[in-house]
């Protein structure tokens, strides 16, 4: 049986996604559409999230820091990677539940072809019988076979059948974070090259310390037609961030946000205070704390949880960060979880990530 | 008298567009504004319309076919060679009432320039000598002047004048639909070569049979922002689409979405089901059945009219399709005409036309 | 002192801008973020404006000009180059007061990388020693340091301490205009390569007169999407453009749009009526009257100033235009400044600019 086929409803021809049922442990699944990507992808994204990394800004930047190129932004790439997986994976999903050892790859250039495929690697129905937590791997790749993202998600899957057998529950053995070693680096360049002016930040990797915390003070509100074009973008299939027919009766009332265009804003935001940290290197975890609908402005706060050194290089050093995002609610105080454990209930995202950063020469 | 002078006001630079009157059978138009396309606008389109067809995502999989690069979407070409035509036939038009014998040559690569030319081939005054219908062929062409598109549509245009002399009603005749062997064709290629995989859709030519019906099951709801958009990256300037505040005293109160958008959204929901039709190569007929506001949610369904195998060609054959959208109701019992000839209310567009698709090797 | 130190606060890495008192006379100020454009930008800009100059349409009518490609849009390049200097000179600016002498340079190309600096030309502080006016001279360069635009604005700007002390008042002469002579003109072309087929408009430089009052007819609406996507697209940081958590306690209990996207909707509805006014060649002065919120209509009328012969040239001339944009008002009867003095309350732009269009050969 070939995975397509599993993913048919008999007599239709018209793909329903696949159901907890469905997946087996082991299995691999090659996506639907890989994806040549250009400049107008990228001027999109300057347009949805009005980043500001100069590394994704100015192709001589790029070029004095060694790269052939001006590279896509790195979320860019992974929700282009992610958007591939949903047909297969999640459109069948309640919720995205957690995000673990991302790593990014290779730069991604206009011009590359972006294909994804996944391995389920553990499956575990729920008490009720209805649902089951799906954990996928999932690596994307350019047209040269190279790693540009490879990344461990789980998503609560429902059945279509309550009562259809399935196998014992497998757990995948999660790391809590992508070690120093094991993240991929870019080429080594002289940090006298680096050009702070162009970048807006004189913070180096020297100058953060774990502990601190930084609020990056700006919001940005969140329109129908600017989550739905980033999502449409990406070729993410997800139902309810489009119908509002449906989601009129839905959980909410009205059409979610994509997690990951939070993440992206978010992202955006910190370059007001992380404006040097220009590569996202990996995605330790994250969690999507509450949902974000139209209407809703985010602001964001960092805190920097470790400050590492990596191996054989004076040019770079990493910053693992913890960068929360709120709803309606400025982070000059730090909104986070309360003594007992429980969030402020503005925080909509809590992501726990790698950047690279100049250290100072 | 050029064809430009015939539609300015005296006294006025700013063209007030033709009206019934001010145009004459066998009247040649060379509309303004020859577009060169790219990047930036496939990004764009797959921005706002979420379509997913393989062919128009990944360099690879076009050059696998024998292109010589990812050719544009069919129907951003159909949009951008319509825009050109609007300010001198349809600026005054009350409704653009239908289509006939259109079909997609040449395919557009990023780069190419495409101008249009119209003829007048009808003319029929109504009764009431307010308005009559204007019956255009238009002609989208590239740089090396082949053809991209030919296209017949007529519009309801108002007089300027009701006393204005006008000629006696001359109606073009218009072939029910473009026969199989007038089709433009695409090189051959290796049917080895297609990868259902890459297109996420198992289905070939011979997979589906006259009078078969797929739910395309998915929604997707128009915004203001993402219409107007669409709209004026095809320099389509008809006014019901972006003047909020002519349009609250107009017929709905409200701006009209492009029905072209409509659809572009159709055929992006018509991938689920139809993943492998990978080329419009006709639209036989169409009729925007009512006007969509920003709001509506859009569903699909298609019904297969007929499959044609092609002259000489045992890589692709030919769907004859009809799909019907609607406006906030989901199309699992396929809204219809009703016995009486009556269109479900909900329906929006009635779209007849033809696809190429691979077949089984 | 660096200048990106002069705009930190203490204990923390996000910067909070430049106040009055943080600026000194002749201060020189390189702006973050050198910003490669391309086609990705020029479509964006297409579908936020609807723009009609066929110069940044189609590459063959660019080089029948003589020139090497399709230049971006002479606003695009404005709204860029304006961008850079946002975070360092306005963040904390409670109004933009005004442009002089801002002068169009070398043709922008998809590929060429924008980098702007500033010198503080000019500062007043104000009576309540609450804010003062900072006026800067910007200049953006192409990476081959040729200058694309040169420009002086002046900007209210907030204290962050009233009894900070600050020098005496400096004010730079400002030119009413910018001279014929003074003008960047592009190659020499022959007239009679100028296609007014391509443009739309039979008009050229000698059919316009001093006092010739044009009303361009259209009107279009402002969406909240688009006028973000198009000030992110420009990366600037204005705070009262994005974030609808702060601004429903603001002045307008609305975000404010860019007032350079207004200019950019008033210069594109100008198309009809001044299509082969192919150059912004300089702004000799502009106000923004009154904000522009979402929802607003934007219509727009002309007035032809002056029509200017160019030193040596028969293919081109100049016209010194006034181009007036009101919300929710169409401009068929010309709404303008009273007797008093004062502005039809409708008005939100008053814009005196330079434009080159060609000559009859």
């Amino acid at each position: 049986m070939s995975d397509h086929e599993t993913k048919m409803t008999p007599g239709a021809k018209a793909a329903a996604g696949n159901f907890f049922e469905d997946f087996r442990l082991g299995q691999d699944i090659r996506h639907a559409l890989p994806r040549t990507v250009g400049a107008g992808d990228a001027a999109l994204y300057l347009g949805l999230t009005g980043s500001r990394f100069a590394l994704h800004c100015g192709e001589p930047f790029a070029r004095a820091l060694g790269l052939p190129g001006m590279p896509l932004d790195d979320l860019l790439v992974f929700h282009i990677v992610f958007g591939r997986t949903v047909a297969d994976i999640s459109l069948n999903a309640i919720a995205n539940l957690g995000y673990a050892s991302c790593r990014f790859g290779a730069f991604v250039y206009p011009g590359d072809t972006l294909a994804t495929t996944s391995t389920v690697i553990g499956l575990k129905e729920n008490s009720n019988r209805q649902t089951g937590v799906v954990y996928v791997r999932s690596i994307g790749v350019n047209q040269r076979g190279e790693t540009v993202l490879d990344y461990i998600r789980w998503a609560l899957v429902k059945k279509r059948d309550a009562g259809a057998p399935v196998g014992p529950a497998r757990l995948p053995t999660l790391a809590p974070e992508v070690p120093a070693g094991e993240l991929w680096l870019p080429p080594v360049f002289d940090p006298a090259r680096w050009d702070d002016a162009a970048t807006g930040s004189p913070y180096r990797w020297q100058d953060y310390a774990p502990g601190e915390r930084i609020d990056h003070v700006d919001g940005m509100t969140v329109e129908e037609s600017c989550h739905m074009i980033a999502t449409r973008l990406y070729q993410n299939t997800a139902r309810v961030h489009f119908n509002q027919f449906a989601e009129k009766s839905g959980r909410l009332g009205r059409r979610i946000v994509y997690g990951g265009h939070i993440i992206s804003l978010a992202r955006a935001l910190s370059a007001n205070g992380l404006g040097n940290a220009f590569r996202l290197a990996a995605i330790n975890g994250g969690r999507h704390v509450n949902p974000t609908v139209a209407g809703d402005t985010i602001h964001a706060w960092s805190e920097v949880l470790a400050c590492w050194e990596l191996p054989g290089r004076r040019d770079i050093g990493a910053l693992r960060l913890r960068t929360v995002a709120t709803r309606d609610r400025p982070c000059h105080d730090f909104p986070d979880r309360t003594e007992a454990g429980d969030y402020d209930p503005a925080v909509v995202l809590d992501l726990d990530y790698t950047v690279l950063m100049p250290r100072r020469g």
